[in-house]
Formats: structure tokens, sequence, C-alpha cells
């Protein structure tokens, strides 16, 4: 099925990110004619270098994705689109709310908007989080679960997509959702104080410091490679009928917190990992135990993860080690989370409104 | 309990409106002293003459809820926010998303963000709606119903719930949120196309006019009377402490549309209603029955519904029919459910991400 990438004209929203980044990459080895749309808002994760493989073969565009008259003559000729903008940090969206609601809701709804009127029935494939249903009811969380969200990270993405699936629902658009847990790979943001456990991790085993865990150490995750995933986009990309619209993406195994860190302390050569309290803004947001059920898309589009966790931070922390943009720029992080005041209110609505 | 009213200083966003004007003049009523706040946005139903009855005891501030800096002062000295502000209109919602999204959710986020900073444990009252349900799972629907909302309406309404209890849980504003149902009585603003069935119903019974159902009559609806959800938010201000966030409000009994819609004829003495099949932008967004469970406000708040249908749909007609102001808004509608071109984008977001 993939085969039908070769030619097919792709837009990958965020494709200077890391899961977009690895997604264009792939679109550009199986032939597709891939540009990518970014605005490389600062925090989210986009790099230039992320997409150093493909560098001649994938057009990039510099735009806000909410400037659909910008895009216009791109979304109209579009055979597909990935959907991958957005900001991922929970603590960056509960230090600046309206930002969050921004970039993740306000953005996304006149992206679709445009999308619905440029061209109507357009396939579009978004990348949702685990983040909406919150703290679970119970394990493996299926696609019923309730949205029940603990931030405004999980509210805002809840919201972007109900936004996908009313679309869908509506008939203007052939909108699908991949709800992602905990990914990880090369191209992460490490620089980012605030992108997730994971990348905190490999953060610190390239310094070759002290793994720390926030409570007891045992929580579950389905950590979940990010070429794994990219497969699960290529496949809702590519499937000629979609029979839902909403699937869960998890990794091939559930680990505690503490088996997840003493693997990558092993593998790093450093200190055993300690554990230390929550603290208060993680503690606020922090949703226990978490491990996807995939069995929908497993079974309506053939797709399951392949790549267990030793094997697949390996191939991580190799990436990253090879890469010496990566030591040069942990040596000096940006700013509060990357984000400045004056970048807390991208389209300036405070002036807008007053 | 609702003699601490007395001397009270109540904030009442969109107290020119249905709802809200109803709650202001019990307000006064009771001693309290009530400032209004409402930016009369075309098309949510705001009118001056609602508070015709008050007009001397209560403050009435032109201000956007979002606009918290106007509101400073009013912010940090009142004892509780009365929080009615919004768009209800789902059609409306189906025509212009973004403008929905800044009514019920952008401004919202605004408003409580000034509300934590400027007053933090400051109790608001919000009015949501059952339309975030979405087409129900079971009935009746109780509060762990998930939210599945079907039009852009619920989602920015879900939206709104969301911020009011993410608030609450982290301990920054002492926020709860009431669900409504079909809520009728006077000062609905019936001259508006887009306000819900009842007060199309209203409307045509003014006029002497057949009413229509869409489909064949069977749907549930459980409509309460304003007086009755004025008791329970002037409970849910007044109670010291509240066990829950959220409460579902419902009328004492659940009717079909033909039940509903012959009633209302034999009191207008106009001909028996009419079946019509569903236009299609209403059959799209339609939850067929609804009826809520409020054990959860009865048994904790000591709320219930006490005005029967066929009284309180009489009390409303009675108040329409002395009231000249509907005859003469009512031959002369406004243009397309009150919201012009102009007025779809009314923080101009447009011009500010251009």
């Amino acid at each position: 099925m993939l085969r039908n990438y070769q030619g097919m004209r792709t837009l990958v929203t965020g494709g200077l990110g890391f899961i977009g980044s690895n997604l264009t990459i792939r679109l550009a080895e199986l032939g597709a004619r891939v540009t990518v749309i970014d605005s490389s808002v600062p925090g989210c994760g986009a790099d230039e270098a992320n997409l150093k493989p493909v560098r001649d073969s994938v057009t990039v565009l510099h735009r806000d994705i909410a400037d659909t008259s910008a895009l216009e003559n791109h979304i109209r000729t579009a055979d597909l689109v990935f959907n991958m903008a957005g900001e991922v940090s929970h603590t960056h969206s509960m230090k600046w709310p309206r930002r969050d609601a921004e970039l993740n809701a306000v953005a996304q709804l006149r992206f679709l908007e445009g999308c619905a009127r440029l061209h109507p029935g357009l396939r579009i494939v978004y990348a949702g989080t685990r983040q909406v249903y919150g703290r679970p009811r119970y394990l493996p969380v299926d696609e019923n679960h309730p949205f029940c969200p603990v931030d405004f990270n999980g509210i805002h993405k809840g919201l972007a997509i109900q936004y996908h699936l009313l679309y869908a629902q509506l008939g203007k658009l052939d909108a699908v959702v991949l709800n992602l847990t905990n990914v990880y790979g090369p191209r992460m943001a490490l620089w980012e104080p605030c992108q997730g456990f994971l990348g905190v991790f490999l953060r610190r085993m390239l310094q070759r410091q002290q793994l720390q865990i926030f409570g007891d150490g045992s929580q579950l995750r389905d950590p979940l490679y990010v070429d794994d995933a990219v497969d699960a986009f290529l496949m809702a990309g590519a499937a000629p009928q979609l029979p839902s619209r909403l699937y869960n993406l998890g990794g091939p195994e559930a680990l505690s917190l503490q088996q997840i860190a003493e693997t990558c302390s092993r593998l790093a050569g450093g200190p055993a990992p300690a554990l230390r309290p929550f603290p208060p803004d993680h503690k606020q947001i922090d949703i226990g135990s978490y491990r996807a059920d995939w069995t929908r898309i497993r079974t309506e589009l053939g797709w399951q993860p392949r790549t267990h966790f030793t094997e697949g931070i390996s191939r991580a922390l190799l990436f990253y080690q090879a890469e010496p943009r990566y030591r040069l720029r942990l040596d000096d992080p940006g700013p509060t989370c990357g984000v400045r005041d004056e970048l807390q209110d991208p389209l300036n609505l405070r002036r807008a409104a007053s």
C-alpha cells in the first residue's frame, strides 16, 4: 500500500518538528512530493536541521497553518495532509493557556475551515494525543474512553480532535485522528526542557547525568518508537477507506518508569536512577499509569508497533551521539522553555481585543 | 440560605440576556448589589429592556468579559460571579465556528485567567449546557456521561466547562458548572430565529401561526422554566461548600416534542401542530431524545425543578402578550439570525493574523 506514495502530493504541517520531520523524510524516501508547512513557533521543537537528509527534495514553507489564504494553491492541489503542527508541552500550557489555545485549537480550526473550503473531502491525518483521556479510568485505554484531560494542553488537543471528527462527520473533510502515546526517537528537541520525560532522559543520558523519576517509579508507560508512529500515519494516509475516525497508538510493551529509567541508565553507562518527589507543577497534571489499547488500528488498518524499547532507545541514543549539533545546543539551552514573554501571544490577541 | 444575598456584591456576565436578566432581577429583589457585564454581541439575546424592573438598582457595564483589565476593580471586589455570557445558537455555530470559538471559549479563558489573577478563590457559577453530551448514550443523562458534542457550539461550551473545572481543580477559582437543558420563560430573544425550538414555538404562538415539529415528534425533552434555573444558580452561589463541580439541571418531566407542541397549540388557540422533515442543517446536529438526571444537585444542594411545562409555558405566554415590545420586534426581525457578516469576527482575529 505504501508504494501509493510515489508522486503523491503531500502537505506536512509541523514538518520541521520531531515526528513531522521523521515522517517527511520517510515520505521523501517513498517518492512523495512533500511540502512542509512550519512557522517554527519557539518552544514547539521546529529545527531546519531535522530535514537535512532530504533538504533538496522537500519544499519548506515558513507559514502559519492558520493563514490558509497564503497556502491556497498548496491546499487545492494536495492529495493528502499530515497535520502534525502543534505545541506538545503540558507545562508550557499551564503557564500560558491562551498561547496553547491559539496554537493547538484556534489555528487548527482556521486550518480546517480553509481546507474544507478550498478542497472539500481532502484527507487529513491528525496527530492527537493520549493526554485527552486524562487519568485513565481503565487500562488499556481504547478509543471509547471519555475525554477527561487534566491540563490545558490536553483540553486544547482534545478540542482540535473534536474539530477533525466534526468535519469528518459533516462529510466536509476525510479526517482521521491518531492518538499518540510517549513517542521517542531521533530528532526530538532535546534542548527544550519541557518536551516530555523521554526527551529529558535522553538529554541526561547524553550528558551522563543521573536520571530522576518523579514519584515511586511504578507508573506505566508504553513508549512508541517514532518509526512505528510514522508507519501508522503512512497507513492511515494510504488506506482506501477509513472504517473509523479515531485510533489509539501505543508501544509494544508497558513498562514502569523505574524499568524505563534503568534501561536508559544501563545504556548510557551512568549511575542508577534516583526517585524524587513530584514537583508541584508536575503533580497537578500527572495522569498516573497509561497503556493504549491499539486493537482497533491493528484490526482495521493492519498496524502494530514493532520496536521494543531497548532497541528503540539505543537507536535514538546512537543518532544523537552522532550529531554534534545536539551536544552544542544542549550546552546552551534557550530561555525558559524556549518561550519568551513576547512570544506567548503569537497572534497578538491582546492587541486585537483592546 | 438565599437571604445571604442581602448586600452581596455579585457580577452577572451576560446579564442582559435571557437567563442572565431573570437572574439579575431576582438578585436585585433579594437585596444583592448587582453589576451586569454585557457587551451585547449581536445574535446573543442581549436586550436592555430585559432589566426594566430593576433599572435603577443595577449597574450595567457595556464591556467584553475578555477585557478583564477594564473590569479589574469589579472583579477584585466581587463576592460572587454568575457567568452567563455566551452564544447559545447551534446553527450560528455551524455557520461561523470561529465566532463561536471566540465568544464561548477564548473569551471565557481570558475571563477566568483575569479572575484567577485578580481574585484567587473567587466563586464563579457558570452556565453550561446539555449540548456537551451530544447524542445521549443513555437516559437520563447524569454528570458522568462523556462529553461527545455534535456541533461547534457544544464543542466550545464543553471547552469552557473544562476551563472552569480545571481552574477549580487547580484551586485557583471556586468554580462550579450547571449544565442547562431547554430553558424557557420570560425575556427570551424571540426575534432571533436561532435560539432553540421553544423560542420558535413561543414566537409562533404569539403570531398565531401553526407550530412545526422536525421529525416524527417522538423525541423527548425536559424543558426547564427559567425561575427554576435561576433558583439553581442562586443555590450554587450561596452554598457554603460545593461537594461537586458539575451539576445537571432538568425539568420536572420528560415530554415528547409532539406533546410539547400540542400543549402550546392548545394554549395559543392555534391550529394543531404539523410534522415536517428535518431541514439538513438541523438534522446534522440533532441529538435525539434527552432527559437530564438531576439527582446530584437535588441530593447535594437541595434543588429541584418545580414548574410543570403547562404552567411555565402559560406564564411565559402571558408575559410576552403583556409586553408590546415583543410584538413590535417580531414584526421586524433582524438580518440572518441577527449576525451580520462584519460581526462574525468580533475580536478581529483575521486582521490580527494577517
